[in-house]
C-alpha cells in the first residue's frame, strides 16, 4: 500500500513504516495510520500484570504455530494478543473463554457498526468499522480452540511440531519453486496455485487424499493417481437427430445408455503426474510471479515438512 | 399371477393359460382376461399386408434386440409390434415415425384416461386406462429409435452382436450365480443385486467403468479398483467439547482440517475385489432367490458376452 524501509539493529529485523499524525480515526489516509493509535489505546488500558501475560500468551501463540497475521500464517497479530488480554483480563480467563469459542464469536469493543462473516470478530477499539480479527483464518482459529481446550486439561506448554508422514499406498507429488519471493506475496500465490492445481486434478478423475504449501512448494498427496486408458464421454440425446448425426461421423464406436449416445475417448492424464507436468509446462493456474521462475516436480518421500 | 400349464407340440413352446371369457373391459378378473380382446381388435383391423408387415418389423426388433417384453429383455412385445403397424400403417412409415419420437411419446387408441411417465406411452385400444408400453424400457426404446434411423439410412437390416470388450487398464470382476431359476424371476434379482453392489462399491470410494447382467450372472468394469490402506474420517466440528472429547479418546492421532477433527482410519476395502467378496459372504443386498444358490467370482478376460 505504500513504502517502508527494512533493515537490522543489533540483530534485530527493524521495519520503519511513516504515516501520517492523526487525532482520531476519520483523518485516516492510509492504514498504517491506525497504529499509532492501537499503541496508544493499548498503553493507556494495559496494567503491568497483564503485559506479562500478553509475552505468556504469545508465547502460548507460538509453540502452537498460531502466531502471526502474515500470509505465511493467517493467524493472530501482536496487537490481537493484547485485544484479548485486556478483553478477558488474563492469560488464564482468555484460554478458558477460547476454549469455548463458536464460530463467528464477536468480541467487541464499544459497539458493532458493520456485519462481518470472519470465523473470529474483534472490533477494534480504535476503529468500530473494522474487524481486527480478519486475517485470522479458520484453520488457525480452530487451532486455538482446541489447544487452549488441551492447555486446560494437561496444563502444560508443548511445541506442536507438524511433521508430515505419507500415509501407505497413496502417491506424493511435491512441486518446488526456485524463487526468493518475500513470503506476504508468495504464500497466497502458492494458495491460488494449489486450488487450481487441486480441481483441475479433480476434473480429471484424480483424487487428492491431502495437499499442503510450504516455504518452498506444494505438496499433493493423491489417493487416485493413476487411471484406466480410456474413459466414457456421454454424448447427445438419442432424440437429438442432427447432434447424433455429428457425434457418429466424430466417433467411430457409438453406443447408447440409457437414451443418451456415448462412446470411449482416450484420457488426457492417465497419471497425476502427467497432468501436473502439463500444467507446469503451460504454467496455466499458477500465481503471478510462480509462473515465472523454475518449478520442478519432485516425488521421493519427504519424511519431514515443517511449516 | 396365475397358473397356467407349459409344454411341446412339434418343437414349438407352448403356453396353456386359462383366462375368464369377458366382453367388456370392465369385466376383467384377471390381466390376461384382456389377451383375447386383443386377438380380436387386432384381427378385426388389420389388413392382410400388414400382417406381413408386422412380421417384418418383429424380425427387425428380433435383430436389433429390442423383441421381447420379458424381464431379461425389457423391449416391444407383440402385440406392441401389431398395434404400430395398425396405428402408422406400414412396416416403413414405423421406422420413418420411430426415428423421430421423443421421450414419453404418446401413440392413443381412442382418448387418454391417465397419466403415465413411461418413456413410450402406447394406450391399450381395448384397456384406456392401461399403457401397453410400460415394459418398455428407456434403453430399448432408445435403440429403436437410434436402429430405425440407422435403417432409414442405410436401409438393410444387420444383426446387433453385443460383444464384450474390456477397455485397457480397468479391472473385470465377473459374478456367477449356479442357477436355473426361470429369466422372468432371475433378471430383475440380477438388476437389483448389481444395482446394490455398485451402489455398496462406490459408497466404499471405488469407480464403476461399466457393468452389465447376462444369463448367469453380473459384470463389473472397475475404473479405481484399488485404493491406499488408509482414508481420513471428519469428526466433529472444534467448538463440540463433548463430541472432541469422545473422537480423541476414540482415535489417538487427531488433526484439524477448517473447523472439524479429522483422523486417518483403515479401510475396510483395499480392492474392489475384497468389497464383492464380503457381500458375497454376506450375500447382502442379494436378490432373493440367489442368496440361496453357488455364487463365484472369476476376474479373466472374457472375450464375449451375449445378452
Amino acid at each position: 500500500e505504500h513504502p517502508y524501509v527494512n533493515g537490522k539493529i543489533e540483530n534485530h529485523d527493524i521495519d520503519i513504516v511513516p504515516c501520517y499524525k492523526i487525532e482520531k480515526i476519520e483523518q485516516m489516509k492510509s492504514s498504517v495510520d491506525r497504529t499509532p493509535l492501537h499503541t496508544k489505546f493499548v498503553l493507556e488500558n494495559m496494567s503491568e500484570k497483564q503485559k506479562d501475560d500478553t509475552r505468556i500468551l504469545k508465547k502460548f501463540m507460538k509453540l502452537i504455530n498460531v502466531y502471526g497475521s502474515e500470509f505465511k500464517i493467517m493467524g493472530f497479530s501482536g496487537y490481537l494478543c493484547e485485544l484479548l488480554i485486556l478483553y478477558y483480563g488474563s492469560f488464564e480467563n482468555v484460554i478458558k473463554e477460547a476454549s469455548k469459542w463458536r464460530f463467528k464469536q464477536k468480541i467487541v469493543f464499544g459497539k458493532i457498526e458493520k456485519d462481518f462473516s470472519d470465523p473470529l470478530i474483534i472490533i477494534d477499539p480504535v476503529d468500530s468499522s473494522r474487524n481486527a480479527a480478519s486475517c485470522v483464518s479458520l484453520q488457525k482459529f480452530s487451532e486455538f480452540i482446541y489447544y487452549s481446550r488441551k492447555f486446560l486439561k494437561d496444563k502444560k506448554f508443548e511445541e506442536i511440531k507438524t511433521e508430515y508422514k505419507k500415509s501407505e499406498g497413496t502417491e506424493l507429488i511435491v512441486l518446488n519453486f526456485n524463487t526468493d519471493l518475500i513470503e506476504d506475496l508468495l504464500f497466497p500465490q502458492l494458495r491460488k496455485t494449489r486450488d487450481f492445481i487441486k480441481g483441475y486434478l479433480e476434473k480429471n478423475d484424480f483424487r487428492i487424499y491431502r495437499s499442503k504449501v510450504f516455504n518452498s512448494g506444494i505438496l499433493f498427496e493423491l489417493e487416485v493417481f493413476e487411471l484406466p486408458k480410456m474413459k466414457i464421454h456421454r454424448g447427445p440425446f438419442v432424440y437429438d437427430e442432427k447432434n447424433c448425426e455429428n457425434f457418429i461421423e466424430k466417433h467411430n464406436k457409438v453406443f447408447i445408455t440409457g437414451d443418451r449416445l456415448c462412446t470411449e475417448v482416450e484420457r488426457k492424464f492417465r497419471t497425476a503426474k502427467e497432468c501436473i507436468e502439463f500444467l507446469i509446462k503451460k504454467r496455466e493456474g499458477f500465481g503471478k510471479d510462480l509462473k515465472k521462475v523454475e518449478c520442478f516436480i519432485t516425488d521421493d518421500e519427504i519424511k519431514e515438512l515443517y511449516d
